[in-house]
């Protein structure tokens, strides 16, 4: 190894990708970029970054710590193991962080397959959204070898503000879960809340001061309450995106033979939503389904 | 009215009253007091306040401003409207205020009753528990009529650190069962996302401290995950008390007709765990309906 700063290769260049990427490069490292939508990298190339015509071109081209950043975990396989995949073109001692949330079974799987060729796999999902992958102030849930994690930790600092490694592949996979349920399930309980408050024709910020300064108080209160309160459904985090994430919890749930009762019921409201066409609406419309079951609107 | 403080009456010395009382007690106002069972009284005359024998006594031996801080809508009834009770010896001018957690309909009617008589009744729910009782640091949800409300607020201010203001009589009691529907709900997820990482193989407080630095934190994570995680079911908060909180929820949603499921579903489960003796356990004690579901034990 050598002094210069190890060639990165980047691979998912949407709304989390992109400013990730751009927080790396902005440190100096260079880097290989490759994108489905090739134009999506146009500003990273405008920024220094190569273009590759494929995972595994970015590979060829010399980086030997690649960065993955795409939607679901068919999306990752691909990425991997798919034509021209990582897989494919990857040398012993590659490093290759995945921060897509996606199934930890399957993660650990690709793993697995992986390893098999020297290769370390590390689930890297995060939490923060856009602002956080802006910001460089990501919770990054870290699941790999220790030794894997801690030459790649200089570069996990750079986009995120906390890094926590969980254990083996797929536990930072299985973190992401957890936290996806807490989530949700204070989402729904804000929107209740607001509910009753509607109907009981409260004064709704006043009602969100004070249940936010006691035992009722949470990120998802705070943050999307006064959108829940105003019917303000822009994204933020988009529901499509969450129910993919909830299957993934549920899938995991069931295999362990645990019900998660809470999170299945909030599942099925962001399914309702996402079938009426609400799909690309904030989480923070699931207070449509809400709405709909006690008749009434919030604004 | 003279220069002196105003010569105050409490009635309910329990958990929340007693340290409620104290700090009034504290602040120099003249007290007396009465209390179902009359031992529970000892401490408050020990630091200078006088017994009364009935409601209508703490009345009749001077107070202008009345406390109640009771567990259920009939102990309030009964309090104001039983024999002996306070109104049928309250002088026009009056000011009753209710910090006991009740229904925000039966409110509205116990204040027109009182009403007739020229007293106020301020309803004035607190949250923060038994802590926050003894510090003086109660968010107070206040509902009843502006000028009456004024009058009692330097008191307000003495027991609690916040007081909101949200209208008419029975607007207090609205926002703290909106307060219980964001707090249940937010437990259960935290519930929920624990049996996840329990079943995952996490390490539980390395997930509680991920989780509560993004979109995934609260109040009942922060303070009641690693209750969860431990199997420390103290209270804390009591199962019967949210019970009944939640019961009057679901009445007040229903007639409003809210489904409210989120919050019904949190309310079934405590419901099981009263039916199986757990009524005296803390809020936490919900994770063994979770654990009972999941065929594992946290701890």
């Amino acid at each position: 190894m050598n002094d210069a700063k190890p060639q990165l290769g980047y691979i998912g260049l949407g709304i989390m990708g992109a400013p990730m990427a751009k927080n790396l490069l902005d440190a100096g490292h260079p880097m290989t970029v490759w994108n489905r939508t090739a134009a999506k990298a146009q500003p990273l190339i405008d920024a220094g970054a190569t273009l590759a015509d494929s995972p595994a071109d970015v590979l060829t081209k010399g980086a030997s710590i690649v960065f993955i950043n795409v939607t679901d975990t068919p999306d990752v396989e691909a990425v991997l193991f798919g034509e021209r995949g990582l897989a494919s073109a990857a040398v012993a001692g590659t490093v290759i962080v995945d921060h897509s949330t996606i199934s930890p079974d399957a993660t650990r799987s690709f793993a697995e397959r992986l390893a098999k060729q020297g290769v370390d796999f590390i689930d890297a999902p995060v939490s923060g959204g856009d602002t956080g992958a802006k910001n460089g102030t990501l919770s990054i849930m870290a699941g790999g070898r220790r030794e894997a994690l801690e030459r790649v930790l200089p570069l996990l600092n750079i986009v995120g503000g906390k890094v926590a490694h969980l254990g083996a592949p797929g536990s930072g996979q299985a973190c992401k879960a957890c936290n996806q349920v807490a989530v949700v399930t204070a989402l729904i309980g804000v929107c209740e809340a607001l509910a009753l408050a509607k109907q009981s024709g409260l004064d709704l910020d006043q009602v969100l001061e004070v249940v936010g300064g006691g035992a009722g108080a949470s990120w998802q209160l705070s943050n999307l309450g006064p959108k829940i309160a105003t019917a303000d459904h822009a994204p933020g985090f988009m529901i499509d995106l969450v129910l993919k994430d909830l299957n993934i919890v549920l899938d995991t749930a069931k295999r362990q033979g645990l019900p998660l009762d809470a999170a299945a019921h909030v599942t099925s409201l962001f399914q309702q939503i996402a079938e009426q066409g609400g799909g690309r609406l904030g989480t923070q419309a699931i207070a449509k389904a809400v709405e709909a079951a006690g008749g009434f609107r919030f604004a």
